[in-house]
């Protein structure tokens, strides 16, 4: 049996990214860049007025108030014609070009029209008042987004200001859900005493669907080698398969057998972990495959501990981990086992500092307790009481 | 001219949710819960083994180590047929119902089989050992999930769970964008000297899909009353209408005239506010209007002031706000204006206290700025100076 940390290792090691893709810009919001990206203009393109206003010689106005003779009226998407001489002024609007000749700009606030060819200038104002200087922002050639880059809403402006219409970012995984065993039905079945309802498959794909990836729920088999063997066949057509449940030692935990009758690579199949501990890593051929517990928590916890880091490191990004942070104890935690535990926490700011306090939980198979937390808390397999106040780590989740 | 935050009240208390409609839960990550929801079945739906062992009655394993007779092996999703006697044993899969007369369950690690029919039992269990009671989870009957609440994978996961197979979300709104200004062109093309890249429509559109709006990108026009009024009467099929460009004080910015010819009803059109003080907010019919100055990072700061809480709220949200955190000041910061300022910065935890440096930032047209910022630093209107240390209220933004 294998540490979290290990097994965390493991998977970011063993995992590549996909290969990249072209596509339209505007498509890309929440992936990775693959490629450099440079601007193809200066920004501002020219010395451009910060304001609505007057541009003129900065040097006259020290005789302030005084008058000037307007020549020129200078609209944002329109040159300036006309150069600005000592004793004159342009009008000029926020983002337009500066005429030559002018060094600032007076802002209408502090001018006063006299008629329509001469304005008051209120008040003196310094060479390169209101104005930004081209090239200021970024400059023809410079690399403005590097590749690895996610890519926001201010990531795809930038991409429609140099003009990259299309641009190379990594794909995302496809992925395959399975769902095992004996005693699961489909959401519109009502199940009998012996049944329950497949939820593992639908939140398992909110997880991999949240991170971008495409997912296709390949639906519910019995616990048989037959029919698990059957579903993985067409799962190994997916860049990653999961499968939830089957995987503890007992006799209808078949699984793990049917990977290695496929000759699947098994990279680890027992993680000291809790939520979680029979979780099984392979791979065969292109595809990696997650087997995870079957208890609805264990399965929420191990997809966001190890298929997580998965896609993101698929997907391209260097930043492939959740965020892990560490907050101050609302409340005591009396630590049962030494094995590494992931417990459903709720996590607040006070001030500046995060305060976290665990929400109620009977454990695997209660799923309802994740609904009232916004994060895992941490217990490391050496804590042996946990006191109030003390900092821990949790991995906030939403 | 009126503060941010009775701009941001204003909005606030004028939006009201959209209407709600029935949709697959599988399809409603990420939306708001318009009903309650009611499990119809209890969880567990029988005391269940929590472990794969042997379930017994727990007085017999007083004298452990001892022998058992082993009458039955019951599989998860298999109901138990035999009742447990004194001296008997039901071997028994995680997640399978408990026998009749059994009070606990052993986990196989603590047996040792004896031969098909005997067991040994090596260690003495408590009575409710390994067993989860029924109902412990959820009641049949019990809300499980309420209106106004957020759905991430774990809400999924329940909806599956108790047979939601179809559930009541509100709406999220459709949204126009026109992007409006002479020196404007599109992606594909090469600008002229005079000319800019419109790059707000994408910026704006991908902040407005991050929140799950439906959107539109009008396009591109012209300064002129005929090309702003011919555009906005497409938009006015839309629950929200953004333009950006054309509300400064300039002579050629008329979309605040053209909203007054529409007989808009206008809430304000001046925030106290740096980036972003031409700001207009109104409504025409059943359509929000949102008028943002056209620089792109005043455009990108007001959405997420203005039009991020009312997307919210229209999709039913009760917390509609972008969280505000307290951070402590990693350098210090000279004030020059009295007025709110939000500046692009950079977030990062150390122990469990959020820290915050703003990133250089050259003015209201530096996107570039933006994106090495994952923070916006409030600077409050009656600062003077920001010194190192300081906590100050930032505002996350990935």
């Amino acid at each position: 049996m294998i540490s979290v940390d290990t097994a965390i290792k493991i998977v970011a090691d063993t995992v590549e990214p996909l290969p990249s893709r072209t596509v339209p810009f505007e498509n890309t919001l929440g992936f990775c860049l693959a490629q450099d990206v440079q601007s193809d203009i200066d920004m501002p393109p020219f010395d451009r007025s910060a304001m609505d206003g007057y541009a003129i010689v900065a040097e006259d106005t020290t005789a302030a108030p005084l008058e000037l003779a307007v020549i020129e009226d200078i609209a944002a998407g329109h040159m300036p014609t006309k150069k600005v001489l000592h004793g004159q002024a342009s009008k000029i609007m926020t983002g337009a070009a500066v005429p030559e000749g002018a060094d600032a700009v007076v802002k209408f606030e502090e001018t006063e029209d006299i008629s329509n060819n001469r304005v008051k200038i209120l008040k003196s104002v310094r060479k390169g008042s209101n104005i930004s200087r081209r090239g200021e922002d970024m400059q023809a050639g410079q690399t403005v987004l590097h590749k690895g880059m996610p890519i926001r809403p201010q990531e795809i402006g930038i991409l429609a200001m140099v003009g990259k219409s299309r641009v190379e970012v990594f794909s995302a995984p496809t992925v395959g859900i399975i769902s095992t065993g004996d005693e699961l039905v489909d959401v519109g079945c009502k199940p009998s005493t012996a049944q329950i309802r497949n939820s593992n498959g639908y939140s398992l794909s909110a997880q991999a669907r949240r991170l971008k990836a495409e997912v296709e729920i390949l639906g519910i088999v019995k616990d048989t080698k037959e029919e698990i063997s059957d579903i993985m066949r067409r799962g190994l057509q997916k860049d990653i398969l999961i499968l939830s449940g089957g995987v503890s030692m007992g006799e209808y935990d078949l699984v793990g057998d049917v990977m290695k009758d496929f000759n699947t690579k098994i990279y680890f199949e027992k993680v000291a972990l809790r939520p979680g501990k029979p979780v099984i890593f392979g791979r065969k051929d292109k595809t990696f495959i997650f087997a995870l517990p079957g208890n609805p928590v264990a399965s929420f916890v191990t997809f966001e501990l190890f298929i997580y880091p998965a896609i993101r490191k698929m997907m391209g990004f260097s930043d492939i981990h959740r965020t892990m942070l560490k907050a101050s104890l609302e409340t005591e935690i009396l630590v049962k086992r030494k094995r590494r535990e992931y417990r459903p926490a709720s996590l607040r700011m006070h001030n500046n500092a995060c305060l976290v306090s665990p929400v109620e939980w009977h454990g695997s198979a209660d799923l309802l307790a994740t609904t009232r937390a916004n994060c895992l808390l941490i217990v490391r397999e050496d804590a042996e009481k946990l006191a109030l106040g003390q900092l821990v780590d949790v991995i906030p989740l939403d």
